[in-house]
């Protein structure tokens, strides 16, 4: 096996969920099409004769070793965003499985300190139930489990119900202090989401942060009335007003600080004819920024002119948090051996959430991001060039390697191995 | 039978395409839910003796006399707008049923000197396919049928095929002269949808015109993007232009012309992730005024506003007409022997749309507005008190035996029965 295996690993599933009505993907977590990424997930781990769990919370698991304590894990997930691109989540994955294969082949393995696992983690992108790294969230306690089982999708089902036709217990769901208390390092590999290696001769940076970032709901309500015979001076419509803070966010966002960055993506009118003057409107607003404390002077920039153009159209607003996560460093101690063995790889900060991230205050944690050359991610034109997927891979085998204390005999193996050959 | 029959025929189908989520109903054009309603007219039709039949359109009509020319025709729509009220639409089809039973019990229907129809329209709202009316102009050829047939509802879906879901041909489909020529009088009967009986001692109103009004599709392109990477400066969002350009919607209009009306009720985001910049946004536009003119500037306005936001963000606009109506007068000849039988009712013109307005160019056509005391229409709050329900009945019995010839011995019987007696 070689580094050429990150290619055709993800060749396999570039079929699965592809958005059916324009380019991209549509992979909600807990779906079908999540479950059939998994079972190709599964079915890859046992074709290498990896030991594979699902636990209580859905997150995947193979085991390279028996399972045990101080493991060295990696993996990322196989969710998409609507409309999103084929790397994210999917080349962490499949770059596992691929320096699973490099550290297999090079013998090196056999002489591992600490056990090894693959994992994955499922909804990262929250595009289903609102919440992000709702996965991870649930192993480390970051969401309550009352209000994760009561979430509901667009359907109008509850995470519980989506959860039990997953395969879950309800009742089982939530923190698992021993699991969390096994993992000595967890390394996330993910397509960079920003040009940050764009101009750069470097394939692979090393995570430093991950910027604070949250989720708010603004629901404005109104009268609904007939388009047709209500005059402009008699009406409540909290789509205008909805609107004209949707259009203020990027002045009031600059005008707070120069590296904010707030966004809304998703808004829902009820009931949404084309004649019909709405009787309410809501919009998802996502906020980020290194400084906590800038994130709240965004917020309260654009919670203010929100009641102002609510008050002018005569509507209500009701402003609530859906989720926050704080600044997130990662592992001071585990980057500084990660830099020992990528010497070159720039440090990075992520304005982009991760699961690696909800973990960092729980268990060591560390990030590799492999290089974007479109700089777009969250859409069909995210990018990654073979070569650095392959880089990438032996990166994160050379990180893997230094954290199972087999550094040596990998570097002794790959040196006259497929890197050095014909395999690039 | 007795005029409070119309109360009691709503109640039949006070159940029928309640809006789970929420109040009011959702009843779209050419669903189950649609042809529940139909069924329903067609069984209280065919309890009354009446002949029915469903025409090449999905329109259906309902004897009362064997069809013929210079018919009398009376009726409404079924369907709803999404979260509407109980009254725009059923309260026509009830008053229709609910006044052949006025007309029949009287005994003066025998020696009517014209045929009598009643008629159902289907998909009036538009809500389904975007085009208001769609029925009726089907019938007068106000569409063309290439382009009703390539119409496509939400979920992705052809008029073509749904239409053969609904059991029509589409091969069928369209103008249909004879039927258009048999017709020679059609009143339809509607709550009214603004504020033009509140505070008067009248339950029932003439219709003068239908103001012109018309739909365009704002659709706007720009770069989809990763949220939480992307700095404001590097974005071309397509929902922040089009958020400003419907919040400058109401300054506009207003300025053009202070009787004229703009409205947005229904937007549309892809991919529409919480932490995704949008690719693209669209919207549905509808203006309304009496003078085409002012329609247009209004339209004028807004598209300049929209290409200055659209370049301002850097993204494409492109804007088309789905539909337009010039502003139409009721039949001048036929509103006056309206006026003869309901000599206190005023004359009001409608902001709303209407199957008589596009009937109204090809055969002569009338309307009805019964008080609605909320003035809200589109909305639960839509409201209709059964004495104005009642009265809206006896109104219409008159100008339906006045059109048939038959308006002495109607008045005749009237005076000795049940408006007279007990059961109002």
């Amino acid at each position: 096996m070689s580094t050429s295996g990150v290619v055709s690993l993800l060749r396999q599933i570039e079929g699965t969920g592809r958005d059916t009505r324009g380019p991209g993907y549509q992979r909600p977590g807990f779906s079908a099409v999540e479950r059939d990424l998994r079972d190709w997930f599964l079915a890859e781990a046992a074709r290498r004769g990896l030991d594979t769990e699902i636990d209580a919370n859905g997150i995947t698991w193979a085991w390279a070793t028996p399972p045990g304590d101080d493991a060295v894990v990696t993996g990322s997930h196989l969710d998409s965003v609507p409309g999103g691109g084929e790397f994210d989540g999917p080349l962490g994955v499949a770059s596992a499985l691929a320096a699973f294969d490099e550290l297999k082949a090079s013998g090196a393995l056999e002489k591992a300190a600490r056990p090894l696992a693959l994992a994955v983690f499922p909804e990262e992108e929250g595009s289903r139930f609102g919440v992000a790294c709702l996965g991870s969230r649930l192993l480390t306690g970051a969401i309550e489990v009352d209000r994760a089982l009561g979430l509901k999708d667009a359907a109008g089902d509850t995470f519980a119900d989506v959860a039990r036709g997953y395969g879950l217990d309800p009742e089982r769901i939530g923190r698992d202090q021993s699991r969390l208390a096994g993992i000595g390092s967890f390394i996330e590999l993910h397509v960079e989401q920003g040009i940050g290696l764009i101009n750069t001769d470097q394939a692979v940076a090393i995570g430093s942060s991950i910027i604070g970032h949250g989720r708010w709901h603004f629901a404005f309500s109104g009268q609904g009335n007939h388009a047709g015979t209500t005059p402009m001076s008699h009406r409540a419509d909290p789509v205008v007003a909805a609107s004209r803070v949707i259009g203020d966010i990027p002045t009031l966002t600059a005008a707070t600080d120069a590296g904010a960055v707030a966004t809304v993506g998703r808004t829902l009118i009820h009931p949404g004819g084309t004649n019909v003057i709405a009787s309410a409107m809501s919009f998802w607003l996502d906020i980020r920024h290194p400084d906590d404390a800038v994130v709240q002077q965004v917020l309260e920039a654009i919670s203010q002119r929100a009641e102002v153009h609510s008050a002018d159209s005569g509507v209500e607003v009701t402003i609530s948090q859906e989720s926050y996560s704080p600044t997130t460093l990662f592992t001071a101690e585990l980057n500084s051996r990660l830099t020992s063995v990528l010497p070159d790889a720039p440090l990075l900060p992520s304005g982009a959430g991760h699961d690696a991230g909800i973990l960092a205050p729980h268990v060591p944690s560390a990030m590799l991001y492999v290089r974007n050359p479109t700089g777009v991610s969250h859409a069909p034109e995210e990018a990654c060039e073979a070569d650095d997927q392959r880089a990438g891979v032996m990166a994160l085998a050379k990180v893997l390697a230094r954290e199972l204390r087999i550094e040596e005999a990998f570097a002794a193996s790959a040196a006259g191995g497929p890197t050095a050959g014909g395999a690039r």
